[in-house]
């Protein structure tokens, strides 16, 4: 096992930080690997937000619903879908300005903030860094961005906390990785397959205690009932729509 | 550099590869990290099509607008965003199976699926391989459904060829990493930062190429009026909208 192989396998998310601030040398190289992903047609259609300052993290506290990483951790990364500079490029080359006000351009520059976010983490945790992405960047997308100061054609699409780990925390349970494989064509799960893959899980110690702790009879409905709950999701999903209309990525 | 930082530096695009295969051993290291990466609340929302056999890249070979490494790759990962596989679980739980028809749902699982395609870039880098994006695969997005069976609520994101390099290109120019951060918050581009930061870019030998091939003035127009023109970007958006409603991820 390599030592790059060893680091992706040893992945588990952090969420207590020493106090040790991340140097800026360190910060460089993490921003350097972000930077260095592949992109679409070699556009670069991100932005990186770096956030070291306490008072900003309290800015959008409430927005990652006060989980204490999103104002303890001393490094916060923001990953921004960003079509505003090449649409500025554009303008000052006499070249067209909206060719990429539309739904493909988003999805290239999702794409494009992804694969430059989870270099970061890689090298991050190659670094001695551990770090947690903050999924709550997608739900109230508008007010990030008004946070943010984010001009129209930018979407925030990723937000990691990072800083040296003050936990040793098992590796997660996760599904075998048979269970999310397939070769040529999708295979539909049977409720064999399902028994079957979601067994280790389902019996793991974790979820014994999730399902004491919300009184329900499966991780299921601990996820339909509880966490990502119907109702709020569609609220979000609202919010992310109309949100990319008011960015120009989407016609109403 | 430790070696983790050294093959995120070294990462260039490779659209040649020997006649090489990759070994079952090395596809499983390549998949198990693949899987071991951040996911969303960790519900996995994602799969890995694998293909190995040429026909089926035959199938596909139009879609990806008959690049050579579309069927000349010994290796082919496509991942895609699966709701469908939490569904059934929820289905076979009785719990609710209509909690994540949505755009939100559709965001995180976009996310889990390209946090695991650039683990298994890296993966892939550090033992040697070369890959390369195929950014096509976000095109043409409801024929790749029909042709990789894809049920309701899973969508394609990202499509990668890999294969031990049978070239060594250089690294290809970027922009400067400050011209992609911000601190704090996003600041806009000037005229004169935008000259600064494409100025490299501007006057590399491949930039001059293409200009001459292309009869343009600047790199600007070759993307608008070449390369990613307007109209099709604009009928591709139609495309994946319309796809995103019939996956069951967006209303009408």
């Amino acid at each position: 096992m390599n030592p790059t192989v060893q680091t992706l396998l040893q992945h588990r998310s952090i969420r207590k930080f020493t106090e040790q601030p991340v140097d800026s040398e360190t910060i460089e190289t993490i921003l350097k690997c972000a930077c260095n992903g592949s992109t679409m047609g070699n556009m670069q259609l991100f932005s990186i937000i770096v956030t070291t300052d306490k008072k900003m993290m309290e800015k959008t506290a409430a927005l990652h619903f006060n989980q204490p990483i999103a104002t303890n951790a001393p490094l916060m990364l923001t990953f921004c879908a960003d079509l505003h500079r090449f649409n500025r490029y554009c303008q000052f080359r006499n070249a067209s300005t909206d060719s990429y006000d539309n739904l493909q351009a988003y999805q290239w520059a999702t794409t494009d903030a992804l694969i430059a976010a989870q270099n970061a983490c890689v090298a991050a945790e190659s670094l001695g860094l551990g770090l947690c992405w903050l999924g709550t960047i997608v739900y109230q997308v508008d007010k990030f961005i008004e946070i943010l100061s984010l001009p129209k054609n930018v979407m925030p699409v990723a937000c990691i906390a990072l800083g040296y780990p003050d936990e040793n925390p098992e590796l997660t349970d996760k599904l075998p990785v048979e269970a999310l494989v397939h070769h040529n064509v999708y295979q539909d799960y049977s409720e064999f397959d399902i028994n079957k893959y979601y067994k280790e899980k389902e019996n793991h110690p974790n979820t014994i205690n999730i399902l004491k702790e919300n009184e329900l009879d499966n991780l299921a409905q601990v996820f339909t009932q509880r966490r990502y709950v119907k109702k709020d999701n569609e609220f979000f999903s609202q919010v992310l729509k109309k949100t990319l209309v008011d960015q120009h990525f989407l016609d109403e």
